[in-house]
């Protein structure tokens, strides 16, 4: 795995810093300075428009179009048409002029460039002098940032200051919902209504099939206004404002702007224009300082709860303060109808869908910090558990099989292999509503959804799988396991341990619910019908589940023959022909022992206390070598499991560019947006590799090992409403509880009863790097 | 299996007769009723036009247009583009009236109406008496007929004869570019030049991307003619002709038409009009009638050497020489550009592609009839060695790798998963390669071209293999075998086996060219640049293949872990699930133990004497009870090897429909034209079968047997230039050789030479039914 950092934003604990503007980096520079709030999110284009390549990206969470350019067998089971995230509005929509002379970076004469993402701000700012034709030097400034708590509103600042003649700027500021959507090369709006007044512009757009609506509107604020007339065009809105400035005096105008998204029709035009217009006023008697101010406030809670520190690594220092300022602009579970999409806000990559990356890598970094929103991914899956019913029927099973990508529940992926075969969504978010109620112990969502779904999901694996020909066991053939470089195959592990391990907890779910709420019991039995027969079915596969592993090697076979696979040296292949998707010949990629992703490695992750350590050990020398981490979030994955091996060097390795994977752009393809996941597992690589937190077992764990290069770092999570802070030095651990709450953990496995005063131990010698 | 026959036509030796017409079956008999010599095929549809449901196809044999529409994944290997046989010219395009009432049979008034298929003559004639709404009674008849020597030519006669009135008619005869490919919906021809003089009316269109041209011009003969004026249109061309009737009398009138087809770029517009004019001009010299006994002259011949008699089954009389009738019309060698599309000339199904059937199914019927079309078949596979590279080259291996379908050389599957993973093609022209020498002994084809594909087969092979991770066997990975409900299996027992013949063979015959043709040797080393090393390696991939063979139970495991997939009773799926591709979820098709047609059997077929009873036996007995037959040939196949082991009955019963697979629409699929491979599979199941021909030893074997139902049956096939005829009846056998010559032969395992006198021997016990 040859991947090389491309270093260019400053080094900064706190900030993201882009110092001159370098054209090339444009894209990329955009997906890293995206702004978001769960609700929406936009791209750090530049409003003023510019002629350099870009990606308009404003998107909302949800706000999708239907394609049927897809790819069509006519099969049964394999989609007709998708899904996908569609860019919206561009609510941030800004020309300025001089002497008629439009700012374009591309071609405009300017200096002193710079860009910063504020990450304890929650801002991003940029700034230069413009030198134009007619002579003249003024010194822009631009802010933008989102509120966190509101989450419609957005709030831009264009300061002005000129340097060497006072005299008057023309700005235009608008809402455009003409945007093309770049790799569709369309616009997906028609424009319903548009309407200027004196205080304020608004807009609603609608998709073209979808039927989706959002409704933009803004008014703004400046001293320095000397005229003003509506600017308007097909699908635009706003004003042309006169602005006069004074050399050496600084001038800005504010633009509040309140977005509404409509995913369904549960209102006409009418209201939602009404609602719309009623936030614009809102925002009318707003100040954006004061909205500044709370933003700051909001992101200081987060870094008061969340943040990590490491010290003697500035770089890894503000990859991973990117990475939790990411995720949490990503999502913060404010609604059950949102996901995190594989780019989150910030791209039209993969579409904005989220995938099974969601329960298995983003889950942990809500379970410890923010269980609302835990639940809330939950709810999610609850929420398209008939879109899953479907999606099984259509696979002629029962039960619910849920997607391999979606944003509004339907599968969305329309390469059927994919689609058809993996199943690792379905157990994800039965592991993942394990994982959750094991932490917070919330039967009520267990016995109201939770059940609901795991049922579902049971019946879904117990139908699509068999039993063998020769053995007497059960198994699901013809799947695709994580590791997405071997395609139907037999008996995959991953997929049949995961399979058992969800009709376990499933019988054991439906067991304590009969006990404990027969009320909800009975209510389920008669809301899904299942028989006592089905159950002893369930349990009958589970205890029968044909599990490929080798007692003597202590080694899992990834599935029936793999170790019968041709052999191939991953380190053989030259760099230039990485990706392979994109070098080999597709069918190339499937027919030797090579794994593109941890796929046993993940459910010895996934279920890590159940595996002693010595099969650990030989499933992780016997697999590492054969897989290229084709995937963002593998090399994480066998870091976590290096430092529990503590092969301490192996996992730094892999911690590589876990962090700084967008902010380094080591795939080389961050322009199409931010890697999800991948800021994800760099969160889960220092909690559970290096703090070696372990979640899956009776009490959380810790076993702390410290990279060499490190002096010191630290870490929050918050367990069973205690927020346990973590510190390891080069020598020392300590371990205090930071609210007034004590709790039961492991270290080093001994038992401690943990609360304010803390703990501090030697690290053992096995755990120093 | 469940196939009902839908009898229709009526049963007659030598006729497909339909009485009366039946609307509902309008698109079948126009498959039915198709005639074809090779160069083009017409389906049976009324030429008059008609409201009826209908498909217009008027093909040329590698006539065809591109297409961008397929499922496109941007990944290596996958095609972005195919082809299809595209259909042209109508050149029997009419139309008649009657006081200004059209013609059509959709909605006019008539009776009597018959349509006849004469295989002895080799035309369709079709008649009827048509009761105009003016109150006029016409019989109308019409015969159309192909020169089958010189095959641009296609003959068209219409005759009326009034029964109540003396009155004039009009006939609209001409050549229509306007046709709409049904299943794409769209023309796919422009019009060069068309013009109609006194004599002759002409036209050339060409294709709009893939720009082939078709030249058609025609003259037209009666006595009866009053008036003639140009009928045009934007791509139509032809005559008005208004003809004189008498109460009583016969008039006709004559269409004799000359096809060009133009299939690269060799001739200029010019050129081709000329020549094309200058055909028509030839035309003008002949006459119908003598056209005519010419026809009747070609299929005597024919049937004086292939004919097949089956006394006291009349059905399969009808249905066999319908058979032998329609392969002659696809196919006979004319032209090595062409080949054997799955549906012929018949429809648009399929695209008109030729499959790996050409040369694993149909070849024989040709190899022992007409040995060169057999080596112009091999022809068409050597003029596309250049694409067959390139398509190795897609796949990132050496060699040539032959499309599993195409018409003009390129891969035209675009199901990624068929062209990628198969190669039954190219290990089936490596078979028939071996099997034309083995029989023809043509070895300046062999050195000259056969050698050259063998190697470059046998390149692609090694390439595409690979050497497994613990055992030491060479074995090919990720492919489908011919059994299609398996897809990307491992060590595929029917691919590796034929690779391993196709190394072997390829071994043998640069041996043999190196001892005994040098020159042609060192030229083709020089060509492709094959070393020592290359071929030591083909022969140690050969000495290791991976053939998953027990030795116990003497059965080839169809492919590693075949054994273990679960089993499924395909007695106990419901007749309404078929066809299971569109009735099933895609991906359930592949993952039991079912199997849709013959695979292991297929190569004990092929290489049928390499194999003990014992095993043949074990084999059969294992996969026949697990196959399903979704595939025409399947059932010839079990026959032929089910008549091996002498389970009579079984034979007979798989041969059930074989003959009249399309003449009583078994599949009911006929309306999209005639399953070719099926018919040559019948004349396999009853040569190879019934007749237990054997042609892959060393001598040609026969091991007769008589189906319970039959008094007697004959066939004749042409080995070593003897014309051998084989007579079996209820005890006896009877062998000669029919022209002056004699040859060595096994039956029932003795050896016999055999002559003019023949032998007649009683049948063994075990060979009676």
């Amino acid at each position: 795995m040859a991947k090389f950092a491309d270093i260019y934003y400053k080094i900064d604990p706190w900030k993201i810093i882009e110092e001159g503007f370098d054209e090339e980096r444009n894209m990329v520079s955009e997906s890293i300075f995206s702004i978001g709030n769960e609700y929406m999110g936009v791209r750090g284009y530049f409003e003023e428009g510019s002629t350099c390549e870009k990606l308009l990206g404003s998107y909302f969470n949800g706000v999708y179009e239907y394609s049927t350019d897809v790819n069509r067998s006519g099969y049964k089971g394999i989609i007709d048409h998708t899904h996908f995230m569609v860019n919206s509005v561009d609510w941030l929509y800004t020309r300025i002029l001089i002497d008629g002379e439009r700012l374009d970076l591309k071609v405009s004469q300017y200096e002193k460039f710079s860009r910063i993402l504020d990450l304890k701000a929650g801002t991003l700012s940029r700034e230069f002098i413009w030198d134009t034709k007619s002579g003249k030097r003024v010194k822009v400034k631009f802010l933008r940032f989102l509120n966190m708590n509101k989450s419609q509103e957005g709030f831009q600042r264009i300061t002005f200051e000129p340097i060497n003649f006072s005299g008057n700027i023309e700005v235009i500021m608008a809402l455009d919902f003409s945007i093309i959507h770049e790799s569709k090369g369309k616009c997906f709006w028609n424009v319903i209504k548009k309407e200027a007044s004196d205080k304020r512009a608004a807009i609603i757009g609608q998709t073209l099939t979808s039927n989706q609506k959002v409704f933009s509107g803004f008014t703004f604020k400046s001293d320095s206004i000397i005229g003003k007339s509506v600017y308007e065009d097909e699908k635009t809105i706003g004003y042309n404002l006169n602005i006069s400035l004074k050399q050496g005096e600084i001038s800005s105008v504010d633009k509040l702007v309140s977005n509404i998204v409509l995913k369904d029709s549960s209102m006409d035009n009418e209201e939602l224009w009404n609602t719309g217009i009623n936030s614009v006023r809102e925002q009318e008697g707003k100040n954006i300082d004061y909205a500044l101010e709370e933003s700051k406030a909001y992101w200081n809670n987060i870094w008061n709860r969340f943040d990590i520190q490491i010290e003697g690594d500035e770089k890894n220092q503000q990859g991973i303060r990117f990475c939790i300022f990411q995720m949490t602009q990503t999502y913060s579970g404010q609604n059950p109808t949102n996901n995190i999409g594989a780019k989150g806000l910030t791209g039209e990559a993969y579409n904005g869908h989220a995938f099974w990356d969601t329960e298995t890598c983003c889950f942990p970094f809500y379970l410890f910090n923010n269980l609302k929103a835990a639940k809330n991914l939950l709810e999610f899956r609850y929420s398209k558990l008939g879109e899953a019913k479907k999606r099984a029927k259509m696979l002629d099973c029962a039960g619910a099989c849920y997607p391999i990508a979606t944003l509004n529940g339907e599968e969305a992926c329309d390469l059927w292999q994919h689609a058809s075969l993996q199943f690792q969504p379905s157990t994800g978010v039965a592991y993942a509503i394990w994982h959750y109620v094991h932490l917070s112990d919330d039967k009520e969502f267990l016995f109201n959804h939770g059940a609901e779904m795991l049922v579902e999901i049971s019946r879904f694996l117990k139908t699509r799988g068999a039993w063998g020909g020769l053995n007497n066991k059960f198994g699901i053939y013809a799947v695709m396991g994580p590791d997405e470089f071997h395609m139907m195959v037999n008996n995959n592990s991953y997929t049949n341990y995961m399979a058992k391990k969800t009709f376990d907890y499933t019988l054991e779910v439906l067991a304590e619910m009969e006990e404990k709420s027969l009320d909800l019991y009975n209510k389920l039995r008669k809301k899904i019908g299942f028989t006592e027969e089905e159950l002893k079915d369930i349990k009958n596969c589970s205890d029968n589940m044909n599990i490929l592993y080798n007692e003597k090697t202590k080694i899992f076979e990834q599935h029936e023959g793999y170790f019968e696979l041709p052999h191939i040296d991953v380190n053989s292949i030259p760099v230039e022909e990485f990706p392979l998707y994109n070098n080999w010949s597709y069918d190339r990629i499937y027919r030797s022992d090579m794994i593109k992703q941890a796929d046993v490695l993940m459910f010895l992750f996934l279920y890590n206390q159940e595996f002693s350590l010595e099969s650990k050990r030989a499933n992780y020398e016997y697999y590492e070598p054969r897989t290229i981490h084709e995937s963002s979030l593998s090399p994480s994955i066998h870091s976590i499991l290096a430092s529990e091996l503590q092969k301490h060097e192996e996992a730094f390795k892999f911690f590589g560019f876990a962090t700084r994977m967008d902010l380094d752009n080591y795939n080389r393809n961050t322009k199409e947006g931010i890697h999800t996941t991948s800021l994800a597992g760099a969160w889960l690589n220092i909690v559970y590799g290096f703090g070696g937190m372990r979640s899956d077992g009776k009490v959380l764990k810790f076993n702390p090992s410290i990279p060499k290069a490190w002096n010191s770092y630290s870490f929050r999570v918050v367990y069973k409403s205690a927020v346990l802070s973590v510190k390891a030095c080069k020598e020392e651990l300590t371990i205090k509880v930071l609210n007034d709450k004590s709790v039961e953990i492991e270290v080093y496995d001994e038992k401690y009863s943990i609360d304010s005063e803390g703990i501090t131990l030697r690290i053992p010698e096995g755990w120093r790097a």
